[in-house]
Order: C-alpha cells, then structure tokens, then sequence
C-alpha cells in the first residue's frame, strides 16, 4: 500500500488537530470581520454580505488561487485515501462539525423568531405577499430547472421532477433573520410595513422549508426509505404542532419560576434540541430542520427572548462564520467559464429577482399598500442572504446539485442580498421626506 | 492490508460523524445534569462534582463495564489502525477539540477572575496562608514522587525531579472557581474571609500553573526545545504582563463608548484568545496556559464581568461537561486491582488533605484568624475540583504518570472535592450561632 508523503502527514494527533483548529479559527473569524466591517463601513452593507463574501474568498476563488498550498494545508478539502478506503481528512470533520452545530442553533433562533400571531393582525395583506412569494418563484424556479435538467447543473440520478422541486423550494427562500435586522436597524420592526413583511417572510421561510424537507424525502433511492422520511417528518410535524407546544410550555413556567432562563433551563433547550435534530437527519431530512421546527413551537415572550439572547453571540460570531468558509469552499467560480454559463447565472437571477421581489412588490400593491411600501417589501422579500446558503448546501451534500450550479446560485443570493440595503435606505429615505 | 470489519466501519462520512456527535452530546449533557441534579439535591454538593463522577460514570469503570460495545461505539476510545498507520478516531477528535476548546475559554475565565488587588489589602494573611498552601503540598508531593517513581505510576523516561515537578505542582492546585462559587453561594465572597482565601488561591493557582509550564517545558527531548519552551513562555509572561496589560486596556475603552461589550468587540477577545492558546502550545506549553495568563491581563471591571457573563454559559454547561468525559474515559478503576495500590490512593489523598487543607488551616491560625475561621480557610483551599483534572489530564497526554497514577489522583480530586461543601457548611452554620 502506497501512501503518498502529503497524505501521511495528514495522520494527525488530536493535540496537533487542535492547534490546527485554532490557526483556522483565527484565520475564518479574522477575515469575516475584517470583510463584514469594510463592506459596513464603506459600502453600507450588512455584516452578512461581508461574510458571505469572506467565505468565498478564503475558497478556490482568491486564496485557492494566490496560495494554493497554503490554502490546501490550512483547509484540507481533499478527502484522505488509504488503500481502498476514503475518508474525510479528520481537520475538516472538526470544522464541519462546529458549523454545523452553529448552522442547527442559528435555525432553532430562526424558528423561535417567527411569529406565527402576526398573521392572524395582517391575514389578508400578509396572506397575499407570502402566496406571491412562493408560488410565482416555485413557479419561475421549476420551469428553469425543467429547462436546465440534463445541461451538468443537476446530478445524473436527479429526475426533473426532484430538480423542479428544489429549484423552486430554493429560489421560495426569504432571509427572515437578515430582513428583521433590517427592519430593527430602520426603526421599522412596529409599523404596518414592518409586520406585513415579517408575516410573509415567517410564512414563506416555513413552507420553503418544509418543501426542501419533502425533497429531501423524495429523492430517496427506495420508496420504503421514502415513505419513512415523509412520514416520519411529518409525525414528527405534527407531534410538535399538537403537543410539543403543549409540553414544551414548561420552559415558559421554569422561566417565571426562576426569573430567568437559568442554566439548567439552557441545558434542557440544548438537550432537546439535539434530539430533535438527530430524529429527523435519522428519518432521512437533514438535522437542522428537527431544530427549526422546534424553535417554531417553543414558548415565546420572557424565555425566547432570553435563550436568544445567550445564544446569539456564540452562533452568529463564531460558528456561523465557518459555516461560510465551507459553502466558500463548495463555491468554485473558475466553473463557470462559458458566455453560457455566465448567461444561465444572468438568467437564475432575473428569475429569482421578478420571482421574489416583483410578484411580493406587485402583491403587496394590490392589496392596499402604496407603491413605495410595495417596492420596500418587494426589495426585503427578494433579500436570500444565509438562509439561501443552508439550502443549496445541503443541495449540494446530497447530490442535488454540481458544483457548478451551486456556484451559480450563490451567485445569486449575493447578488440579491446586496442589493436590499441600498434599496431599502432609498425607499425609506424617500418615504420620509 | 487486512482490515478488520469493526475497523473499517470507522472510517465515516462527516454528516454520519454529525449525527453521531448529536448522540454523543445528548448522553454527556443528559448524564451530567442528572448526576449533579441528584448530587445537589441529595447530598448538597456542587455541580462539579456530580460532572466529575458523570465523567467518570460514562468512561471503562461502570457504563463500559455494564455495555462495553454500547460504551466503545459511543466513545471508541481506540485509534484506529490501517495498515502501518495509526491515527485517532476522527469521532473522538471532533469531541476532544470541542473539549479543549472549552478548557481554554473556561481558563481564560479562571484568568479574568482572579484579582490580584485583593492581596494588596490583605498582603499579610493571604500570602503566609497561600505559602503554605504551595509549599507544603509541594514538598510533600515531591517527596511522594520520589518514593513512588520507578513503581509503574510515572513513565519509564520521567526522571525523579520531573516526577517530583509535576508531583509538587498537581498537590498545590486549588479549585479556584469552585472556591469562589461556594463563597457566593454563602455570602460570605465580600468577607474579610472571604478575600482571604480568594487572594489566597488565586496566587496559588497562578504559581502552580507556572510550575506546570515549567514541568511541561523541562520534559523536551532536547535540551534545545527545552530552551525554546521556557524562553517562548518567560518572554509571553513577561509580555503580556509588562505590555499586553496596557494594551489590552483598549477592550474597557471600547466597551465604555459603546455601552456594552458588542460581539466585534468579543470577537476579538476570541481572536486574541486563540493566538495566545496557539503560541504557548507552539512553544511547547499547553495551549490552556496562554489563554489563562491572557485572562489574568485583561483589563477588569464592566468588561470582564460582560464577557465572563456571555461566555460562562457555554463553557460550564455544554464544554466542559465533554472534558469530563474525555476525563472519565482515562480514569480507569479497574487498574487499582492490588491492595498496594489502593494503600498508595489513600497515602496520595492524605498526603493532598494535610499538605493542603492542614496547612492552610494552620498558616490563617498563624497569621490571626480564629480557629473556626482558619479550619474554612483549609475546607476551601483543600479542594481540587476540575482544575486538578485539567492538570492531570494533561500529565497523562504528555505521558508524565501513567493510567494508574492518573485514577489515584482523580481518586484523591473527587475526595478533596466532595469532602469541601459539607465542611463548609458545618463551619460556617458554626460561625453564624
């Protein structure tokens, strides 16, 4: 058995995996902010487009190619072969690990922030945007994918109608944690304006997810493994709708019992959590939708607001930045080296941007709203930002997606995330005066 | 290359390694918070001990005697062997980072608490009763190790004075933050008894942590690394205390202009962290030793409290509870199989209460406390707590003592520990009728 000498040295101890994962970290979490505070500061933009971008940086696209060696060293991609056997280079199992940990906690807070009440004050005009949101990008989405299967953007084995499903699912993305921070920033979270889009975003979030866990399940190679990832989802859906909420209220009672999310109340969250996230990846859905789903029915008030606040710090400033250095890794822009390619990326983000933000726009005036309002709704639901990045990682783990794809819609989600700043300071600006 | 099946089955892909993690977490977090559930409520001890015996519930000596296959495919402690290769577990490697991720920010804690001023206002007492608490565990531990050295406790190429090195410095260590819990917890942390045995221990645990930097630097295999070790961690020291301190200060000034710590701004307490974790263990030190004399430098007051506060919780509840796992995995008491053995566990714990706990009693008594005072003043310093485990888990990694030793001092930790609240307890009701 031949090894060659770079792979050998990749047999690392857990003491020199360590010091490897602290150089890693310095290095992931120097650039994020270095990045997120220039594209703050000069660009007005939000921390997370300086994020995304630094992921995609510290990737093939700009490390990879001014210091190749260096990058390969630092962030190993490239599985360990052995003999007959494969497997993943034990430093990057670390680091995936770590983010997906951080990935499972952002989508719980994602889950505990939405608030399923809003609907009920704004059903009618909130109603309208969301149904717009989802069925006019699905729409669009589905018919590009039946258009693009069989053109190396989608797995051999993906038939059109799993291709379809996820296009659609994936361009029905809203970034609901990215447009409440906007809406917070404004001033605007209180208005009419303001819970009108977070109702619709809160809407569309669940059912786009939702709809990835069906593909998910759908796209599994026997109908026994598939009728066990539908039905099993939905159990579990519905276990938690019906008497999860129920049971999970002893939270909200410990909370006022104590005065505040103690400890041990966290570590129940945590516990329960993981138990979530393992019962539906081992159903066949992936983890993190177990812990959006249990964020949806937690309590809400003094507890929510609490448990978000002493998790936030570790999820969105340590752990969420790893997670946009592997998407950064999956993104490989030296692959789209065709006018068209560059012409099918042109194409994905006309659909996604008239998907998205003009159906919203046009709903949104249609059922009352000036025309101003409307565009600022259409510009906040048109924003993908993380939450589009989760999805088309996953698309890509379970072999959706090429990488080619991939580095086309994450294209997109930058491009439609940087946009919404601007805009929304225009309109508003605007609005004011 | 003959593989055997249960090698190979090893060899997982990273979203397996994920789901396996979840299961891990789930059985640590649970474990841990029933145990020291029950240890409080039954028995009045602390939380610390209840982890520690979950730690070592969960290794060999009872959950691997009761399920061993259960027990080694939940924790598969082997390395894995292929071919001439043998590296560990890619499982056990994502646990261990994440553990000594959490040791290093729990000592940057440990740091950060430790408040030198206290020994300006009670120089005296404080000093005679922390020279005590290092010098008489020190020689009595030395003098154990060189009776002891040559007997399987130490490895073959230890020498007699590192022997006695590492001996001295794991008999002086005082569980400082458990010292301090217990204080808080009896109101007693702003009494003149209380800033005595603070001052007290935090000097003794700032020495005995340079005594084990020594230890770690002396053991190199060449007298040149030796060099490069302790010059490496003197220079860092004498840095950071003469410069690092004063710039370091800009973290107040941020924190006083903006009102409050922000996450940059604690971003940057990570950032700086895991520089100095990866140069003292670059040097040849633990990284844990950089991280705690960065947080002894750092600069106090609404700073150090906002930070203690947003990283407390992930450290002592979802961290360390991993450490004392990895803990528990080494202590194997099935290794104490001779009734000379359990007569040397018996002269360690002796040798750890007079060296300490007697002594201790003894200098406050000296130095004018009364004798119940003096006697809580021993109670406190006397116990070990997790920061004995840190010490001893890093004496067996660097193959300073064998398994066998390692359980004989967990043995004496746990005992030091558990006999520490009920004692307090006794005297301090004492003190109060």
């Amino acid at each position: 058995m031949a090894i060659a000498p770079h792979q050998a040295q990749e047999f690392m101890t857990n003491s020199e995996l360590l010091l490897k994962l602290l150089l890693q970290l310095t290095v992931i979490l120097s650039t994020c902010k270095l990045v997120s505070y220039l594209g703050k500061r000069y660009l007005g933009q939000t921390d997370v487009v300086g994020e995304m971008l630094a992921g995609i940086m510290l990737g093939p696209s700009l490390f990879g190619m001014m210091a190749p060696n260096f990058q390969q060293w630092l962030f190993p991609k490239a599985p360990i072969l052995t003999g007959e056997i494969v497997f993943p280079n034990p430093s990057m199992s670390i680091l995936y690990a770590l983010s997906q940990v951080g990935l499972m906690i952002y989508m719980f807070l994602v889950g505990l922030d939405l608030n399923m009440d809003l609907l009920k004050n704004r059903a009618k005009s909130a109603g309208i945007v969301s149904i717009a949101g989802i069925i006019v990008p699905f729409g669009l989405g589905a018919i590009a994918a039946f258009g693009l299967h069989g053109q190396d953007l989608f797995s051999q084995n993906v038939t059109p109608w799993a291709a379809a499903l996820y296009m659609g699912a994936s361009l029905s993305i809203t970034a609901f944690p990215m447009l409440a921070r906007i809406l917070q920033e404004r001033g605007l979270i209180k208005t009419k304006l303001g819970t009108l889009v977070l109702a619709a975003g809160s809407l569309d979030d669940a059912i786009a997810w939702c709809l990835l866990a069906l593909v998910l399940a759908s796209i599994k190679s026997s109908m026994n493994v598939a009728i066990i990832a539908i039905g099993g989802t939905l159990a579990y859906v519905l276990f938690m709708w019906f008497f999860g909420q129920r049971i999970l209220r002893i939270f909200s009672y410990w909370t006022r019992r104590d005065g505040e999310v103690t400890m041990q109340t966290l570590t129940f969250v945590f516990i329960i959590m993981m138990i979530c996230a393992y019962y539906t990846d081992f159903v066949g859905v992936h983890a993190i939708f177990g812990a959006f789903v249990l964020g949806i029915v937690m309590p809400r008030g003094h507890f929510a607001e609490s448990v978000h606040r002493h998790l936030e710090y570790l999820t969105t400033s340590l752990l969420v930045p790893i997670f946009f250095v592997f998407s950064g890794l999956n993104t490989q822009l030296g692959l789209l080296n065709s006018p068209r390619l560059w012409a099918i990326a042109l194409l994905i983000i006309l659909i996604a941007v008239m998907g998205k933000g003009l159906a919203c726009t046009l709903a949104a005036k249609w059922s009352g709203e000036n025309w101003r309002n409307s565009m600022t709704v259409g510009a906040l639901m048109n924003t993908r930002g993380m939450m589009e990045l989760i999805i088309l990682n996953i698309g890509l783990e379970q072999g959706l997606i090429t990488p080619t794809l991939f580095t086309i819609m994450v294209i997109m989600a930058i491009v439609t995330t940087v946009m919404c700043s601007p805009l929304v300071n225009w309109l508003v600006r605007d609005n004011q005066t």
